[in-house]
C-alpha cells in the first residue's frame, strides 16, 4: 500500500535521514537502487543492512525502469527504494512515484543531500548563485556546445556552473581532460572566451568520499592534469563575492590573482560583433574624409556618423550590446551610403562581408541548427 | 576539538543524516540553530533532544555570528550545531566553518536535503534545468529587477526558477501577491513578457510540511490569490520535458493548455530593438521611395535597404537577435542618409530617437546602475 523512496545523500548510506529509518524498516522489502548512480553495491548493502537491520537487495535497470512492478510489488505491502543523492534527480525514480500515484499508491518521500548544492557548499560557494548544471560525456565537439552556452551565460550572469563528468559503473568514464577538451573545442570555434586557456576552475575529485580532492587551476593546467579515480566534477566559478574567496583561500589555498580572475565575464556574440562594426567603421571614416567631395549634406553626415560610433562606444562599454550594435550598424549604413550614392570608391566592406551567403543558416543558438555558418561569417567579421 | 555541522534538510529533526546521530551525540554540546530559518524552535528543540537523547539549545543571532567564540567552544571538546536545510546555504555556516579552519579546530559536515534541489524534485521537475535562485524581499520596485533579469535569461534558456519569499521569525512574511506585485512593476517597466498575465507559475506553500500546498496557476490568477501560511515559493517553469508535463498533470492536475503554455520565452531587449528598427525602416522606405529623385546611385542604395531588411528579419526569426539588430542598424543609416545629404525631407526618425539624452545611463543590466534613461529611451523606440 505504500512506496517509500528514501535519498542517502551525498555520505552514502549514512546520509538517509532518521526519520526514513522506521519507514524503512516497516517495509516487507527494501531495495537499493544500483542502477542510477555508479557505486560500491556490495559495501552498500552491507551498511544498509547494519543500519536498518532488515534485509536490502540490489535492484537493476529491469527492476527499476518496470514501474508497474514496482507498483504491484508497493501496493501488495510495502516497497522500501533508497536511491542515490537526492531522491528525484533521475527521471527513473519519478516514473515511480508516477505510477504509484496513478493506482492509488501512498508514497512517502525522504529527501537528501545533492550533489549539487552539496558541492558547492562544501566549497563556500553561495548556492543561490548556481546558474547552470550539465554533464560532461562522451560525444562530438558538438554535443559540449550547450553546455559552453550554458556555462558563458552563467558566467556573463554572475553565476556559478556546475559540470559534472560522465561516470561508469565500472568506476571509469570521461576523464577530466577528455571533457575540457570538448569545452576548448568549443572555445575555439565560438571564441567567447569561456573556456580560454586562462579560465579558472575548481575540479572536485571524488567529493565527500576519504580521498576527496579539490583543486583551483586554470583550464590550461586542467587540461594537461591528472585528477585520479572517478568521480569528478568541474566548477567554474562566476564572479567571487568577498566571503567566497575567502573560502577558496582558505579551503584550496588559492592564490589572490586566481581569486581576482574567477568568473571573468566571457565575450557575447554581440559584443565582438559591435566592437568589429565600430573598429572598421571608425577606421573607413578617415579614408572616406578625404575621398568624398566637401558639401553641407556630407558634413553633417560624418558628424553623424561620429556622433553614432561615440554612442556606440559608449554603450559597448556599459554592457548595453544591443544598443551598441544598433548604433554602429546604423553608423556602418550612414558613411556606406556614400559609396553606394557614388560619393566615394571606397570598398571597405567587401563583397559577402555582411550578407548572408545563400542557404547558410546563422543560429547563434547551436542547439537550433548544426550549422557553421555563422561562425564562418563571424570570422570573416571579426577583426 | 571539533565543530560538527549538520544539515537537518526540509524534513526538519527527522532529517538529520544517520550518520550524524554519533558526532553529535559524542558532542559536549549541541546548538539548534534558530537563526537563520524561521521554524517553530520549542518543537524542533524537543525532536532532536528525543532523536539525539541529549541536550540541546537553541542559538540565537548573538552566538551564531560569534565566530570566534564558536571555535573556541568546539576547540575546548566538541561542539554540534544542527542547521535547518543544508548546511553552507546561509554564509552564517560558512563563517563559522572557516574561523575553526584558521584556529586548526576539525570540522565534521553532514550535508542533508535542501529546498533547493527537493522543491523541483517535489514537483518531477529536472533538477538539472535550474538555471535562477533568488529571495523576493520587502522593498522598492527596482530590488524585483535583477530577480525579473534572472528569471527572464533562465526562460530564455529554458531552465527553472526558484523564488523563495522573505519569511520572518514571527511566522509572517511576504506574501505571495506582495512577492508578485514587484515582479508586475518590474514587467511594467521592461515589458519582456516574463511576468505577463498570463505566465504561468507554480506557488508551493509549507513545502515538506503537514499543510504543504501547490498549485500550478497564471501570474494575473496568482496575484489575487491567498496561499495561506509562510513559507511560500515560487517557482518559474522553464520549458518543460515530457517527463516534467507528465508529473505536473499528475501531481498538480495542471491542464493541458497551462502545460503547453509553460516556459514561453520572454523576449529580449534586443529583440524588441530589433523589431522596432525593422519596422520603422520598412515603413519609411515606402514614403523615402515617393520622396526622392530616381538615379542610378539611389535604386542601388534602396535595393539594398530592402536586402538587409529582408536579412535581418530572417535573422530575428531564427533567434539571431544581433545579427538582426546590425542588419537593421546598417539598413535604417543607410535610409536615412538620403535625408542627411538632402534628397528628402522626411523626418522618419525624431530628435531624440536613437540618440542618447546627454548623462543618460543606458545600462540593460539594472544592477549596474540604477537609471531609468534606457527604458525612457526604449519606450520611444519601441512603437
Amino acid at each position: 500500500m505504500t512506496l517509500v523512496l528514501v535519498g542517502m545523500g551525498v555520505h552514502g548510506p549514512r546520509g538517509i535521514p532518521v526519520g526514513a529509518l522506521e519507514d524503512l524498516r516497516a517495509c516487507g522489502r527494501v531495495l537499493l537502487d544500483a542502477y542510477t548512480t555508479p557505486m560500491d553495491v556490495e559495501r552498500a548493502l552491507e551498511e544498509l543492512r547494519s543500519i536498518l537491520g532488515v534485509e536490502v537487495t540490489a535492484a537493476g535497470r529491469d527492476l527499476l525502469e518496470d514501474a508497474p512492478r514496482i507498483s504491484r510489488e508497493a501496493a501488495a505491502g510495502c516497497l522500501g527504494i533508497v536511491v542515490p543523492g537526492d531522491v528525484f534527480t533521475a527521471t527513473t525514480h519519478d516514473a515511480l512515484r508516477q505510477e504509484a500515484v496513478r493506482r492509488g499508491v501512498e508514497v512517502r518521500v525522504w529527501h537528501s543531500s545533492s550533489v549539487v548544492t552539496s558541492a558547492l557548499g562544501r566549497l563556500g560557494l553561495h548556492v543561490y548563485k548556481l546558474g547552470f548544471i550539465g554533464t560532461l560525456a562522451e560525444g562530438p565537439p558538438q554535443s559540449a556546445y550547450r553546455l559552453y552556452f550554458g556555462v558563458a551565460s552563467a558566467l556573463r550572469n554572475g553565476q556559478h556552473s556546475l559540470l559534472l563528468l560522465q561516470h561508469d559503473k565500472e568506476g571509469g568514464g570521461l576523464s577530466v581532460a577528455e571533457g575540457l577538451r570538448l569545452l576548448r573545442q568549443a572555445e575555439d570555434s565560438w571564441r567567447l572566451g569561456a573556456f580560454s586557456p586562462d579560465r579558472v576552475l575548481i575540479v572536485a575529485s571524488r567529493l565527500f568520499s576519504s580521498s576527496e580532492a579539490m583543486r583551483i587551476l586554470r583550464m590550461e593546467e586542467a587540461l594537461d592534469a591528472d585528477f585520479g579515480e572517478h568521480p569528478h566534477s568541474v566548477i567554474v566559478p562566476g564572479r567571487l563575492h568577498y566571503t567566497e574567496a575567502d573560502s577558496l583561500r582558505l579551503i584550496l589555498g588559492a592564490p589572490d590573482e586566481v581569486l581576482s580572475e574567477a568568473g571573468r565575464v566571457p565575450a557575447s556574440l554581440g559584443s565582438r560583433l559591435a566592437e568589429s562594426a565600430i573598429g572598421k567603421t571608425r577606421n573607413a571614416l578617415a579614408r572616406f574624409r578625404g575621398a568624398v567631395p566637401a558639401s553641407p549634406g556630407i558634413g553633417i553626415l560624418m558628424e553623424n556618423v561620429e556622433s553614432y560610433l561615440y554612442d556606440a562606444e559608449r554603450f559597448l562599454r556599459e554592457g548595453n550590446v544591443e544598443l551598441a550594435l544598433a548604433e554602429a550598424g546604423y553608423a556602418e549604413g550612414l558613411l556606406d551610403s556614400l559609396r553606394l550614392l557614388g560619393y566615394a570608391r571606397i570598398d571597405w566592406r567587401g563583397p559577402g562581408d555582411r550578407r548572408a551567403p545563400e542557404g547558410a543558416s546563422y543560429a547563434v543558438n547551436p542547439e537550433a541548427t548544426g550549422s557553421s555558418g555563422f561562425r564562418a561569417s563571424l570570422s570573416t567579421t571579426v577583426a
